[in-house]
């Protein structure tokens, strides 16, 4: 089969050789008699992929004890409302940083439930950035400090992280995994799957123990952490074949190697945005000391060009390069599993677009 | 391959022909370039699958425009709370039927959210029932009336629903499309997907629009059903491969017809039950007037025979005979995918066994 470039940010290229060895167990896993796909929860099969899945991530993040990694349902977008509802206690207050259109969603939800501080907003900057850790105005003894590790959208990136006397809680989406960084300094992180650990459907948390105490007895029990915690995200029935495709994908990232994965995403990014910067045709969006290495966003010098750029790059196999529809121009998301070949590609198809457009 | 007789509770048997197509377009999707894993879920492909989900739904349920259809996630679980989020509003009261296990977890979560009214409670009794309508207790102009059609534990479900002057809402996890039933007189109906319907990881709710209109503004936006119905079910990311196979699971059932399937259902348990009636050493668990056609549960003599029983089952090739931890016993879940030969299988096994063992 001829592959297309997927630059789609979510869901996104997932690594082959994941997909053909889910392939090849579809119908028949192992020697089962059955799909994973029919097979209980809360049997041997699929027992093994769900604590192969978690000690994968497990070892990836290097986490220790303190914390706990849960599979659960409903995206990022859950998670804006549940970390509120079992972080945001009544008569405390949580710092809110709004980066962009991901961190202001976040927010939205959190003042439904709780008191909340903006503790840095340049979600309307353009170009986009994400705030220095000197500008956040943080409360003392707040309930923890929301950020969102990569603006998808803007395609900005946080760097190196805050140091918060309060838990820090990150939305992290779109680059989880993607970089090395130090997990354990996190109260919480999320992430759903879909861009780099798997399919849509399941969602990462990884949670400090004690924080999952928190939540007050008034939260429905299944949408506290700390009944996922119990039992192992078996509460209830998990996304059984999204967290099995999350065990083939962290097992590609240990093969390849994080390290190896970790330079080759900064290589990817580095000589994507050379090429935007040497043309004086393309225009990058974000700030460059935080240009996210995953999502590349840049503008044409007309709406009319982005918009012959992104159907002549569709028609060339490079697909989903349009910025998302709420900022229009052009976004190139170059996840994990995203090839280096894809990155090559499309700046070919820059330069010759531009050739023809100038 | 040897298809092994899985009776697993769920997630369950899906159609041998669903699997075969998901197992031949895993990799390469139509002619995309790409996995349907990794395509976007707002474009044209995946656009195309979530409403042929969506349609197929509506068709095999005869519903009407009063009525929308949302794929969310969470499991019925997560409609555990998401019900009286939306619907349980201050003032007013719920009356919630307690029919097993799952009427009792739905009933506990709405107790955290609003004035609940428990209309009827035979949930402790022995053999399994479900209530009659004249038993109901309810409240006059209740916000809605709750029941469990089907109690994948217990074995019990209910063969006719009642009449209420308030919106009917159910939980139809394990009987939904197995069975014709007039699904427009209902208010709400939630099913997690991994029993009739496809994998787990997707929840189907059918929801009146004007109910989903009255969830108070203070309900986190991904909790109210009207931010999913506006978006039809693309508030956020969905789980799109569950989606997927919930359109092949309704694609089979249609070429079937639900005709044929409803009597197949009827006529797997019906040979079952009789099996068990006529030997003098099963003993079935609930009440024969309220049996239900997807979860046959019964009884040996003994624990130490039951033990035996599953053991021996599943090395012959009959998987999943367990009763729920909770219970004991031996449950055969014989849902739409489930094919009569399994039935046939597991009552020869039934009778060599009772030989052996009287």
């Amino acid at each position: 089969m001829a592959r297309a470039h997927n630059f789609s940010a979510g869901p996104a290229a997932l690594p082959v050789e994941a997909l053909e060895q889910a392939q090849r167990e579809l119908v028949e896993y192992k020697d089962s008699g059955m799909s994973l796909l029919e097979s209980s929860h809360r049997g041997k099969d699929y027992e093994a992929v769900h604590n192969e899945a978690a000690a994968n991530i497990r070892e990836l993040l290097g986490l220790g004890d303190e914390h706990a990694v849960l599979f659960l349902q409903g995206g990022a977008s859950a998670q804006f409302a549940m970390a509120p509802m079992n972080l945001l206690t009544p008569g405390t207050t949580a710092d809110y940083v709004n980066s962009g259109a991901w961190g202001a969603k976040a927010l939205k939800e959190a003042q439904l439930i709780g008191k909340v501080n903006v503790a840095a907003d340049c979600s309307k900057e353009i170009p986009t950035r994400v705030p220095t850790e000197r500008e956040l105005k943080l409360t003392p003894g707040a309930a923890y400090v929301h950020i969102t590790s990569n603006e998808t959208i803007g395609g900005a990136q946080w760097k190196t992280f805050p140091k918060t006397d309060a838990p820090l809680v990150a939305d992290m989406s779109s680059d989880i995994l993607s970089r090395p960084f130090d997990a354990g300094a996190f109260g919480l992180i999320y992430a759903g799957a879909q861009k780099n650990l798997g399919p849509a459907g399941v969602t990462l948390v990884v949670i400090r123990r004690d924080l999952a105490e928190r939540a007050p007895a008034t939260v429905p029990a299944i949408f506290r952490y700390r009944a996922h915690l119990a039992e192992n995200s078996l509460y209830n029935t998990p996304p059984c074949f999204c967290v099995y495709m999350v065990a083939l994908v962290t097992r590609w990232i240990k093969k390849m190697g994080p390290a190896n994965l970790y330079r080759r995403n900064r290589e990817k990014a580095a000589k994507l945005y050379a090429a935007i910067d040497g043309s004086g045709f393309y225009r990058g969006t974000a700030r460059p000391e935080c240009r996210s290495d995953m999502n590349v966003t840049f503008r044409l010098p007309s709406e009319a060009l982005e918009d012959r750029f992104v159907k002549e790059a569709e028609k060339a196999g490079l697909k989903g390069l349009n910025g998302h529809r709420s900022v229009g121009g052009a976004r190139a998301s170059i996840y994990n599993a995203f090839p280096v070949e894809g990155v090559d590609a499309l700046i070919s198809f820059m330069r010759d677009f531009e050739k023809r457009n100038v």
